[in-house]
């Protein structure tokens, strides 16, 4: 089980995308959202694009591993598949924020937790103020949580530099090879 | 510090080589040893080859950052080289029979431990007979030595199967170039 965290606007989705391409097999969690789809973004392929009222349905089921409310949107991982595949011995690879990242570490400390970090403050800035998908508010929202998720990085297992996306796709992809060879 | 391990005849000297030149930069720690060199075997480059009136000097020293007696003859690392490579930064590889490996482990427990395991039992004793550089007695004892060996992989850190070379080469840079990402 391998989770892949970071602030938003870091670049995960891309890296994520690149490094299932790279890597085979490997099993990729598709989040559910209540957030409306970015463009470019496949509904259940990047996400399962769900209302407020079937989120919290599932919610009362107890079927997320984690959930989270964010940038008042909700984001959660449904249970079920990530619960399949790890009985199959596959490799499971879990995209979330860093809130939700504790939240499974937790419950399953031996997971593989890596977080994304931009080459600087600053560059995380223009990335998240470039994408443009959002309101002002939305923006200042999420660059306001940006700051407080950077400060998490210490408490993962690894971290990778996304300066530039092929040298930090290679390590990513190293972490994960690695973890096939691990003892226990 | 990386310490790469495994019984004799798995190909570790290979591995070692081919990873040396395919990841940089990569400090390998040459080990002293009393047995007399091999075909193919560079002095000063492969290993320090020492009599054993040096090697026991050194031993009484306090020189070595571990040493053992394999199959007859003093195996050991020199501590002043992996010392000075270390506070310097830089990542260390050494490449050491599994007794040293144990004892290197318990002194410096952030050391990464890799064992390098043959495809099979049979494979091995294939491996270690097609060498040919040894006595029949000699041959003997290795064989024996190999079986206890690979008994241990269990209490390293991580284990790669030396079936395909490429493959295990592959593995071993994965793990090496994971650790450079590691927190902590």
């Amino acid at each position: 089980m391998i989770i892949l965290s970071g602030p938003s606007g870091v670049g995960k989705t891309t890296l994520r995308r690149r490094v299932q391409k790279k890597i085979d097999p490997l099993s990729f969690s598709i989040s559910w959202t209540t957030r409306p789809p970015r463009p470019g973004e496949k509904p259940d392929q990047d996400y399962h694009f769900v209302s407020p009222e079937q989120f919290e349905k599932q919610i009362r089921r107890e079927g997320f591993l984690e959930w989270a409310r964010v940038h008042n949107d909700y984001y959660g991982t449904p249970s079920k598949p990530v619960q399949t595949w790890l009985r199959q011995g596959r490799d499971v690879l879990l995209d979330i924020d860093v809130q939700g990242a504790g939240q499974v570490k937790r419950k399953m400390p031996e997971a593989v937790s890596i977080f994304i970090l931009p080459p600087s403050r600053e560059e995380l800035k223009r990335r998240l103020a470039r994408r443009r998908t959002e309101s002002p508010q939305a923006l200042r929202l999420r660059l306001r949580n940006a700051e407080k998720e950077l400060a998490d990085w210490p408490r993962f297992d690894y971290a990778v530099i996304n300066a530039d996306i092929t040298d930090a796709l290679k390590s990513l992809s190293a972490i994960i090879q690695a973890q096939r060879c691990r003892v226990r």
